[in-house]
This record gives structure tokens, sequence and C-alpha cells, in this order.
């Protein structure tokens, strides 16, 4: 059998990360804008997205890049879904604060600008924009040659809610319906993983997928003939703004559920179920009947022989996000959203069992994230 | 002599790089949120920062990275002032919309994550938000060690101005009087030149900087004893919120001249004095009293035998902001300024000579950008 392999072994030092972002932010001190003004801080736990005032409502801020999936894309020369996995990993962040996103800036850096390849990404992000129905209010292309080896792609969105309107978690309580929103595959989180798993097993992105992938539909085709691993690798990141923006929207009368209803709402990335933690403070997390696990992470848990809890600390595993919500009404919204969203379904429930995840695998438990 | 050298040799390649973002954008295609909606984009002319409406009051985005004055942040292992010049350059963006930057989320791309040095960039920031004025909402640190191969910080600002306070140049007119605010040294553009022309001959960071610089207190030292060429190269970007907020805020009665008759701002940058022609269609810019030229820029200019125009088109030279005000308020705005920021004055002229940037040096000619 092959060595175990994990995240952390795949090349990306977490700890070390952790380590930096905590030095940064503690260095940081507490210079904001004044409590009143427009801009300063709204304090949100779980921090998915940074709320600040302004004026009757909230704005919020939502920064991140693509990763290491762009490695894939740039070894295949497939850059058609990046704009949409820059686009979803940030509107996804703004959605789990409640807030409706509404523009979008990106930022590129190359080692050399190739025009072909701008124009590709140009269609993803107009295609992300689309998806995400937010205007594109501008962007920036760098020419690093010192400082990059390849096109790096990051972004910011923009969006907004009303005051009291915020979504934070604090509304959480025992025996709230947790609702999981299927996954379009990989998304953007894990692929030093990913690509770790394929190195060792000497597999190219070119071949054939080697496992059947049962619901091809989600699969965005780029290639023709057979259904190849690049292409399952690289499908674009579900942006979930439909159907969240319309399932959070307080104006909107006619879902027949109250908008108080929806409790918390979490983005599974890095991190995988235990991002849920940071959602409260001391409520816990059962996941007994969980969404499908797509095909491609049961293929490359068995390639790299990757512990069930390493792959749901690392991956999605099939469920994009989690929506918490009052259990008389959970019903309701996941019929709505299951209208909306095929594969929608009541996936476990909050617990007051202390701040733990705990998942129908029973070795898949997290009380640290 | 020397070979002349200019900013192309230097190895970005500014055709390509123009071609690469036609494409994108020309692949953008027309998607945006519908007019009358929140986030819908506003036309602007010049294009520093994108405006999208938002109930009463437009919002801006700006997004833009310190590029290649890291490469000697890096050399050198001096982080403090790039946190800084990342604001600076959106923040500064946004003020020629007549945006007040609010808010600000950092990404930064690093082969390791190091916490020392997260830890002194995050310094940097604090004391950018203070200078700014602006909330920190976020930021992403990216472990890509197959993407980059040292550390890309950008980020990207966010602010706010009410509808119909937006600056966009379309009130300037023949005979607007220009205001120069200077700069604290070379900002955050042209340094592939800068360091090709010090590579070239064989200068080091760490030497002392062999001319004097006159007025030594606008250098922020970093290092004991003589002042280096690393320091003043490292020196951060002016951040001109103080005094541009107080400038453009319409609600400030006490300054004595009238909000409107601000005219245009533009921010220099990468292509230096001909960034003006962004702001009008037809008319022409007289610089006929400049700013005096830092003696880091002369030296440089000497030691790579680059012309005076290619100077202008890639350095700042000593100007940092340009303010087009209405004739008959000048001498009150420029007195106003003088108080704020020390230097400031007037340094030409809009005249309705056709589309283009004269220059007291006769060779300093733009009709295209």
């Amino acid at each position: 059998m092959a060595e175990e392999m994990d995240y952390a072994s795949s090349g990306v030092d977490i700890t070390l990360e952790g380590e930096a972002v905590g030095a940064l932010i503690g260095a940081l001190g507490k210079f904001s804008r004044p409590s009143g003004t427009l801009g300063s801080p709204v304090e949100v736990p779980g921090g998915f997205g940074g709320l600040i005032r302004f004026k009757d409502d909230y704005l919020a801020l939502a920064t991140d890049g693509v990763g290491s999936k762009l490695q894939i894309a740039s070894a295949m020369q497939a850059w058609h879904g990046v704009g949409i996995d820059c686009m979803a990993m940030n509107v996804n962040d703004l959605l789990c604060v409640g807030a409706e996103p509404i523009a979008f800036v990106d930022y590129i850096a190359v080692p050399k600008p190739d025009p072909e390849v701008h124009a590709v990404i140009g269609r993803s992000l107009a295609e992300a924009c689309r998806r995400a129905k937010v205007t594109l209010a501008g962007g920036e292309t760098a020419s690093l040659p010192g400082i990059v080896t390849e096109l790096d792609l990051s972004g910011t969105a923009l969006g907004w809610v009303g005051k009291g309107q915020e979504i934070t978690g604090e509304a959480l309580k025992d025996g709230d319906v947790l609702i999981g929103l299927p996954s379009s595959g990989i998304h953007s989180n894990g692929y030093s993983l990913v690509r770790k798993i394929l190195r060792e097993n000497q597999i190219s992105y070119d071949q054939t997928m080697p496992v059947k992938i049962n619901d091809a539909t989600r699969i965005e085709r780029f290639k023709q003939g057979e259904l190849t691993v690049g292409e399952v690798l690289l499908n674009p990141t579900s942006i979930y703004c439909s159907p969240i923006v319309e399932m959070i929207d307080s104006t909107n009368a006619e879902r027949g559920f109250d908008r108080d209803a929806i409790h918390g709402i979490a983005h599974i990335t890095g991190g995988g179920l235990s991002n849920l933690l940071r959602l409260h403070k001391t409520l816990g997390w059962e996941i007994s009947d969980p969404l499908p696990v797509h095909e491609e992470f049961s293929w490359l848990q068995n390639l790299g022989n990757v512990s069930a809890k390493e792959m749901y600390r690392t991956f999605n595993m099939g469920c994009g996000i989690i929506i918490a919500v009052e259990a008389e009404h959970a019903q309701l919204i996941v019929s709505w959203l299951q209208e909306r969203l095929s594969g929608s379904k009541i996936i476990g429930h909050v617990r007051n069992h202390g701040r733990i995840v705990t998942h129908a695998i029973e070795s898949v438990y997290f009380d640290e994230y």
C-alpha cells in the first residue's frame, strides 16, 4: 500500500501559513475608521467576509485567489474556468455573511503577458460575472517576471447587506437543521495534494478519467472525446449567488419562509468541514446524512491512501455550502432550494454537545480548525 | 556614453501588456448589473477607479500591486514600506474620481510563508491604514511555491462619493490651473528600469547614495548611518488622502473655496505625465513650471542615459498628483493645499490647443498614452 498522504506533505505548510497570518494580524494593531463613521468595521464571528458600516447598510469585501489549481490550468493551457473559480471563492464567502455580491475586480500577475490567455480569462470572468450577477469594476495585470514564474489570479468582491440583516451565526441554536448544497467538484482548494497524488501515481491530466463520473452533466467539458482527468480537476467552482441571494433577500415575501429562519451559512473551502467551527463558540455540528461524495474524491483518496478525516479537512467532498436553518421551516426551505439547485438536501443538525463536528463516518471528527 | 535605456528595454513589454489587457477587456463582453440596480456601473472617463451605483451614492473599487519594487524590498529584506506602497497605489486612484477611501484588503502570494516578514508587512499595512484613514477589512495569504518565487503583494481599496459629486474631468476647461502635489520619491512605478540601470552600473542597494538628497526629511530611514541607495529607492509612496479627502468633501464649508472648482485629479503613475490625456478627449495640458525633480531621478537618468521624455513617461519626476482647478479659485486652493502639503504649487494650465501634454522641457511632449 502506498504511503499515507496528507495535505501537509504536499508542500503547503499550513502551520507556517497560520503563524504568518497570525503575525500579520497581530502586527496590524488597532487602527480602523472610528466607530460611527462610514467604513468603520462590524465585528462578525466566522470572518468569512469583512463587514464595514455604510450609512444604513453594511458593505463587505472578500479577497481570495485560485491557488495551485492554476498550475493545472497552466499545464493544460486551459484557462476557461479560472475566472469562475476566482469569482466563486470570493462571492461564496460574501454570501456567508448574508451579503449580496455586486462588484468584482481581478488581479493577474504574469511573467509575460499573453493576449491569447488574457482573452480566455476575460471570457471566463465575463461568464463568472453573469453567474454571480456582479459588475466587473476594474482589474490589474502586472508583468512580474522576477516574482512569478506562471500566471497568478486573484480577485476581490464587494457585497452589501442591510444593517441588522447580516448572518453571523449568532442565531444558531440546538436543533437547527443543516442543508447541504452540492459542489460541482473539487472547487478551488486542496490542489497541492491533488497534484502530489497524481504526480506520485504518474497520472497525466490528458488521460481518460479512470473512474466513471455518474453525474457527468456537472462537468463542463472543454475537450472532445472521452472525459479526461484534467477536465474533472479543472471543473469550475460553483457560484451559489443563485439561489442564495434570493434566499436571503428580506424583501422577497413570496418564498413562504421567514428570512430570519436562516441562522448560518458556511462555505466549505480549505479546512473542509472544520470551517463550521468558525460560526459559533459553543455549538456543535452533526453531519448524519452527508451529500454523496463525488467520484473524483474517492478516486484521489484511494490513490493517495488519504484518511477520511484528512479528505474532509482538505476538500468539500461533494458539499460546497452548508446552511443552518430553523427546524420548523427546514422542510419548506430545502424544497425551495431543491427546485433551484438539484441535489440540495438535509444533511444533519446543530447540536449542543460541545464545539465539535461529527460525521456519519466516525473518524471524521473535528474540534479545531 | 552608455547605451540609451528605456522602460521597454528593462524587460517589461508594455505593448504586449496593453494587448493582453485589451484582449481581456474585449473578451469581457457586456455583462454588468442592470442599470438602476445596486452595483450597476457608472461610466467615468479616465478610468482611474471603477464607479458603481449604490443607492444615493457611488462606490468605487481600485486594485493594484506594488510591482517590481517588491524585488528590491526582497533583496534588502526591508518590508516596512511595501504595505504603504500598496495602499497608496490604490487609494490615490480612488481620490482621482473624488472618492473617499474607506476600506482595504490585501493579497499576499509567497513561495513559503515567513512569520517575520508577515509581521513587518502587517505593521506596514497598519501604518498605511492610519495614513489613508481606512479600515483593513480582510486579506489573503496564499502559499504558491509553484507560481511565485518571491513575495507578491497587491490590494484592493473601496471608496465612496455622493452621486453627482464624482470628479470625471468633464468640467475641465481651457485656462484651468494645474496644481502639482510633490511625490515622496519614485513611488511604485518604473522599478524594472530602476533595477536595470543599477544592475548595468553595478550599484548595490547597500551602498551610500552617491548624490545628495537635499530634502532628506522626505526619506523614511530604516538604516543607521549614511543614507543608502536602497533607502531612497524603497521610500514609501505618498498617500494623498490627506489633504485630498478634505479638499473634495462637499460638506466642508470652512475651506473658503467651492468644491465644484475641482475639475480633475490625476495620479501620476506608470505612463507618467501621459496619464493626463486620459482625463479629457480634446483638451491639452501645459506644464510650464514643474515641481523640482528629485535628485534620484536625475541620478538614474544620467546613469542610464535615459531621455527626458522617457523619464517623464516612466516616473512621476517629483509630482505625484496633478489637480486641475477653476482659475479664479486657484490661488485660494493652492494656499490651502500648501498649508497641508508643503511643496504643492501651481505648475501649469489646461489649454485648448489639442489633446497634448507639453512641458517646460521641450522634448517632453505626449499625444498618446
